[in-house]
C-alpha cells in the first residue's frame, strides 16, 4: 500500500490554514495596489542557465535542477528577483517603467528542514524597477509600514541602513558587523581582533551618522504617511553585502522573536544582469511564513475567517425544497451560505457539521416554522436560538 | 550571454494579462465560497509513488518526475485529484465530511506544445467529497452555472448525462460514440460497423430517455437556482471513460469553438484509492486557459481591470511634497493611487506613463493650482480636464 506522507519541508495547507494565509495575501495584495503596484506571474520552471551563477555556491547547492524528457537542463523557480530581471529584460519594449510589480509566488530550496525551513515556501515581493527617485525608496518603505499595521501589529520596527557606511570598511569585517543582533558586541569584538581587525571599526559604525540619502528618504516615509516611531537607524545592518547598493532595509515584530520577518533595499547592479547595463531597482521581500507565525502567535487574526456565514439544516427530505430555496434567497443577498448534503442526517450531526467548519449561523425550519413562515436562528458562538421571520432573515445577516 | 527565453508551454504573464486572471480567479472563489467550498494547497512535488498508476499509460508518459537531492523519486503535481485523494485519507480524522474543497493551482504535464497546449497551467476545481446526495450534485451544476453567468457569458450550455445509461453498450462501443461531437453521426455510424458494431447503437443511445437519478438532480438544480434554458440533457456525452460512475458534466461557451471549457461529474471509485473503500464524490474543473481565452473572444472582460484609479503626478521636484500629500490622502479614503516616481520628467512623459497602465484618472497640480487650492483632473479616456477643489477630490473619484 503506498505511504501516505508529504515530502520532508512540503506541505498541505487545510482550509483553516489556507483561509488564514489568503487573509495574510489580501491584505498584502490590497496594500500593495493602493500604491499601483501591479501583478506579475513568472513560470515554475526555467532554463538552468537563466538561474545559475546568480544566487552564490549556497543557492547552487540548493536549487532543484533536472533534465527535462526534451533534456533540456532546468530548474525550479529559487527566488523572484532573478526571474524579474529577465522578464524586465525580456520585454523591456512593452514594460511601462519605472516597472512597478508585485510578485506573490512560490520558490523552492532543498534547504535543511531541520532548522525550520521549508522546501516549497511563498515568496511575496514588491519592487520598483528603473527609478533612482528617492520617493521610490519611501514608497516601498511606507508600504511595509502600511502592511504590518493593516495585519494589526502594534508594535513593529523598521531598521533602515544606507549601504555606503560600509565604504571604508574592510568586507571582511562588515561580515563580522552584520552578526551583532546574534551573537552581541562582545563577540563581534573578539571576532574582529581574532581575525587581525581593529576592534573600534564597531563602535565607529554604530556611532555614524545617518547619510544624507538616508535622510531625504526618511523625510519622504514620512510625508507618505509611516510614522517616525515606527523607524530606527540602525548602522551596523548590512542583510548580506553584494546585493544591496543603498538603502537596506528589516522588519521586526516586537514580541515575536524567531528573527525578522522581512527585508530589502536599493539594489541597483542586479536587474540588468542580463543586459549588461545598470537598472537600478528597490524592493522588499515579506517572510510568509513568519509573518504567518507572528500573527498565530500574537493572536491577531479575526476570530471569524469562516468562509460561510450561514449553514441551512434539512429538517427532513420532505423539507429539503424549502431549505434549498432559503439557501438561494441568502446566496443572492450575497450572504455565503451552505445547505447541508445529506437528508437522513440528525439535526444534531448537522449542528457538529458547522462547528467543525467553524460556521458562526446555523438556520432550522421544521414543518411547525414553516407553517408560521419562520425559521430558527441559531448562533453557535452563544449557542442561543431566535425565532425569525423569514422576511427579517436577510436583514438580519447582513 | 544568456539566452532569454521562456521553455516551451511555461507563460510570463505581465500585470496587464495577470489582473484578468486575477479578475477570473476572484469571480471563481467568490462563487465557491458563496456555497460553503473552502480553499485547499497541497505542494507542488509529491513522491512520485502517490501519483503514479493513476493517470493511465498517456499521464504516465506526460509527468513531470525526477530525483531530489535526497534521491527520492519525486514528481511535479499532475491534478488535483489524486492529491485530494490523498489529503482525504492523510486527513480523514480532522476534515469534516462532507468535505467540500475548491483548489486553484498550476499542474505541469510536458503536452505537446503544437496543439496549444501549455506544459504549466492552472487548473481550478470543486470537488464534495464523501456525500451520495443528489443535492451534492445539484450543487455543483449551480455553482458550474453561476459562474458562467458572473463572467457575463450569455449563452452556455451545460450538458448533463448519467453514466449508467451505457451500461448494456461495451466499451468500445461508447469510446466511438465519445467522438460523435468531433466527427459528426455518420463517422460514428461508420466506425461502430468497421468494429463489428450495430451502427444501430447510437440511434438507440440517442433516443434514450433522462434516468431518475438524472430527473432529481435536475429538479434540484432548478430549485437551487439553475435556469432550464442552461441545460441540455445528452445521451451522447462521456467524457472519458472510466472515471464517472453518474452524472457527467460539460460546459460549452455558444460562439467560442475551441472545445468545452470545463468538465465533471460523479465519480465514487477514485477518492478512495489509497484506503482501498468507496469514497462518493461530485466535482468540476474549469478549464481556465479556455475560459479566459473565451472571455477575451467574446469580450468579457471588464473594460477597467486597472488597479490604480489616479496617477498623481510630480510638477516639479518642489512640488514633490504637494503631490506626496495629496495621494495619501486618496489612499486614506481607499482609492488606489500612484505617485510619479521621478520629479524631473515633462508631464507629457507622465500621461504617457498613465496610459500605458491604462489608468482611468490624473491629477496635475502646479504653483497656480497650488495657491487656489484646486487641481487639475484629467479624464485619459475623454482626455478632458476639469478644475476641482481639493476638498471636493475625494467624493469625486469615489
Amino acid at each position: 500500500m503506498t505511504n501516505l506522507q508529504n515530502l520532508k519541508g512540503f506541505r498541505d495547507f487545510l482550509p483553516q490554514q489556507a483561509r488564514k494565509r489568503q487573509y495574510v495575501i489580501g491584505i498584502l495584495k490590497s496594500v500593495f495596489e493602493s500604491y499601483g503596484f501591479e501583478p506579475l506571474e513568472t513560470p515554475s520552471l526555467e532554463y538552468e542557465e537563466i538561474l545559475t551563477g546568480k544566487y552564490g555556491d549556497e543557492g547552487e547547492k540548493l536549487m532543484y535542477k533536472f533534465e527535462d524528457l526534451g533534456k533540456r537542463k532546468v530548474a525550479l523557480r529559487y527566488d523572484q528577483t532573478v526571474p524579474l530581471a529577465r522578464v524586465v529584460s525580456q520585454y523591456q519594449n512593452e514594460l511601462p517603467f519605472p516597472f512597478k510589480r508585485y510578485q506573490i509566488q512560490n520558490v523552492w530550496r532543498a534547504e535543511n528542514t531541520q532548522r525550520g525551513r521549508f522546501r516549497e515556501f511563498l515568496q511575496c515581493d514588491i519592487d520598483t524597477v528603473g527609478s533612482k527617485s528617492i520617493t521610490a525608496d519611501a514608497e516601498i518603505i511606507a508600504i511595509v509600514s502600511k502592511v504590518f499595521a493593516k495585519l494589526k501589529f502594534l508594535n513593529y520596527k523598521i531598521s533602515l541602513n544606507d549601504r555606503k557606511i560600509f565604504k571604508d570598511i574592510p568586507t571582511k569585517a562588515i561580515i563580522i558587523i552584520d552578526k551583532l543582533k546574534k551573537i552581541g558586541l562582545k563577540a563581534v569584538r573578539e571576532e574582529l581582533s581574532i581575525n587581525g581587525m581593529d576592534p573600534e571599526i564597531i563602535n565607529k559604525i554604530m556611532d555614524s551618522e545617518k547619510s544624507d540619502n538616508l535622510k531625504q528618504i526618511i523625510e519622504s516615509a514620512c510625508n507618505l504617511g509611516v510614522k517616525n516611531e515606527n523607524i530606527t537607524f540602525d548602522p551596523t545592518l548590512a542583510r548580506g553585502l553584494d546585493y544591496y547598493t543603498e538603502l537596506i532595509i528589516e522588519v521586526e515584530i516586537i514580541g515575536y522573536d524567531a528573527g525578522s520577518v522581512g527585508g530589502g533595499g536599493r539594489y541597483d547592479n542586479l536587474i540588468g544582469i542580463f543586459v549588461n547595463r545598470q537598472i537600478p531597482a528597490v524592493g522588499f521581500a515579506f517572510g510568509f511564513d513568519r509573518v504567518m507565525e507572528a500573527m498565530e502567535q500574537l493572536n491577531l487574526f479575526p476570530a471569524e475567517l469562516s468562509m460561510t456565514k450561514v449553514l441551512v439544516t434539512v429538517f427532513s427530505p420532505d423539507l429539503l425544497n424549502k431549505s434549498s430555496e432559503i439557501s438561494s434567497l441568502l446566496r443572492i443577498s450575497n450572504i455565503n451560505t451552505e445547505i447541508y448534503l445529506d437528508e437522513n442526517i440528525s439535526i444534531e450531526k448537522q449542528l457538529k457539521y458547522a462547528d467543525k467548519k467553524k460556521i458562526p449561523f446555523v438556520i432550522i425550519m421544521g414543518p411547525e416554522e414553516l407553517e408560521k413562515h419562520v425559521v430558527q436562528l441559531k448562533d453557535m458562538r452563544t449557542r442561543s436560538q431566535e425565532e425569525i421571520n423569514i422576511n427579517d432573515l436577510v436583514n438580519l445577516l447582513k
